[in-house]
């Protein structure tokens, strides 16, 4: 059953034609290596190369893009200290419009730099969740710009699922697509887009167990937000938004838990045999696959490689 | 002026279909960032992505279809602890005959296993030169195998030469070619291609000012091997070999010279910008590049990634 507010197909192909200027149709790769290692074929979607280094330029694009001329120039806003606020400064920017950005102090120069270089106004704030809550209320009331979520926003959403569209748009017969979840922006978005067009591929989740609230929801059939989460991928820390929540009880099939050990082996792995750069939380589906090999084998599997954005001097290896 | 002995625009297009089923062609990727940064249009071929993770595997692979029939029985050896060693183990057991390695006892384990896990045979000598030809020349005597030399070897850099076979097959009207110089087979074998096909291109080596045999010895139109080379760039140490000499002497335009720490930024730089692994000899290129913006400025610019094999525990950031 469709929800009349889950994005359509026609949605999700409109996005991708929106956003098509702004962001890369990044390429698939294979890794005989990995393949015979892991016994199936896996067929990686690189959005490490996306533009600002991460699937979040998707959905940032679409957001900005799909705003009203009115709502349009008093531009946009969030909190965030992650690839969320260098993806929305970038397509304000590309959009010719203002992008406020509330960050706590103790965020790192480098992504305080990044927002900045992509043209974000960034404001401090207490790093604390009332306090982020608190300035962006601010922000918005002060200039009028339209706050632009994270994750749990139907037109981000759209703009995750258009990844997915890239994928189906190679004619690749996947059994299954594993993407990882955070807020669950990706894999909402995966899951719709692989529901209209492949209904009996499976989708699912990969998740970090030391913040496995997507794993606790989806048992639970309720969403339960962790408030204390703990793992190396720093990007899959955020508990599943609503809307998020909704699509993933419909259309995901599952959700598999790897610990942090099988993560940094995973990211290891990927650095080594493919040569490319991808941020812990980028290897939370590999890690899953390799953890659960029987379930997978002989089969066409789709990973998304979420973002390389990592710091170098500080590998776990 | 052709010499006789150097091989035909001909020789390498066999080549390229020889070697076909072996190798990858390998992609062409650009980065906008690192455009603007340098003030031109570069188009990076990856050979990290290259099997065994470096353009060794051509070489190899020709110099081991190349053998006659009754050698190839015998099969293959040479000395070396780096790319060429598991690129010629790797080729050897593609083509169904032994190969023997001969390594120094000093050589990281990793290197021996890559050896073995390609099917190499390793003997292991002491870490001279003296031992390394002695022990050589043991088992070329007892096995009746073919030494196949990593770069001063016509099939070597014929096989070499079909890197930049494939990147002038992508139609793309550059106007320099810069590879990084070690021994000299990549150099050569893109030097040779591009003054068949485009002789108005101008071919650039690369070199780690550390290990700057092939600059010296360029300047004074003769062979000045280095005795004690040091740098970051690990895989350029060697020195010049002879045909590649005569070759890049006719063919190669200028050799620029960079240091270890203009190395390290340009690696950096593409594992930042480009999200891809590089080991610290296949930045040499860019280094270059960036060190003389003003004599590239606007043109269309090929760089070589000659490889990936870097251990990931050891990057110098």
């Amino acid at each position: 059953m469709i929800t009349s507010t889950f994005p359509t197909l026609e949605d999700i192909q409109e996005a991708g034609v929106r956003i098509r200027h702004m962001i890369h149709n990044t390429p698939i790769l294979t890794c005989s290596a990995i393949d015979s290692l892991a016994g199936c074929e896996i067929f990686f979607k690189c959005e490490n190369f996306q533009k600002v280094g991460a699937f979040k330029a998707r959905g940032a694009a679409n957001a900005v893009l799909k705003l009203s001329e009115k709502d349009r120039k008093k531009g946009v806003a969030t909190h965030s200290s992650g690839n969320h606020a260098a993806a929305l400064a970038r397509a304000a920017t590309q959009a010719g419009i203002p992008a406020y950005i509330v960050m706590p102090s103790s965020a790192p120069q480098i992504k305080k730099k990044a927002v900045q270089s992509y043209g974000g106004q960034i404001t401090l704030c207490e790093p604390t969740l009332a306090s982020r809550e608190a300035t962006l209320a601010q922000v918005v009331n002060k200039t009028g710009a339209t706050f632009i979520p994270p994750f749990d926003d139907i037109h981000v959403i759209e703009g995750q699922a258009t990844c997915a569209l890239e994928m189906w748009e190679e004619h690749i017969p996947f059994d299954a697509i594993i993407a990882p979840v955070g807020g669950g922006g990706l894999l909402g978005g995966t899951a719709l887009t692989t529901h209209y067009i492949s209904p009996n591929t499976k989708v699912i989740g990969a998740e970090p167990e030391g913040a496995d609230d997507a794993y606790r929801s989806f048992q639970a059939k309720k969403r339960i937000p962790l408030s204390t989460p703990n793992s190396i991928a720093d990007g899959l820390l955020t508990s599943l938004g609503e809307l998020n929540f909704e699509i993933i009880q419909e259309f995901v099939s599952d959700i598999l838990t790897v610990s942090d050990r099988e993560i940094i082996e995973a990211m290891r792995l990927i650095y080594e045999r493919m040569k490319i750069i991808v941020e812990p939380s980028c290897a939370v589906p590999l890690a899953a696959l390799l953890k659960n090999k029987e379930q997978f084998h002989g089969k066409k599997i789709g990973i998304i490689l979420s973002g390389g954005n990592v710091d170098l001097s500080k590998l776990p290896f």
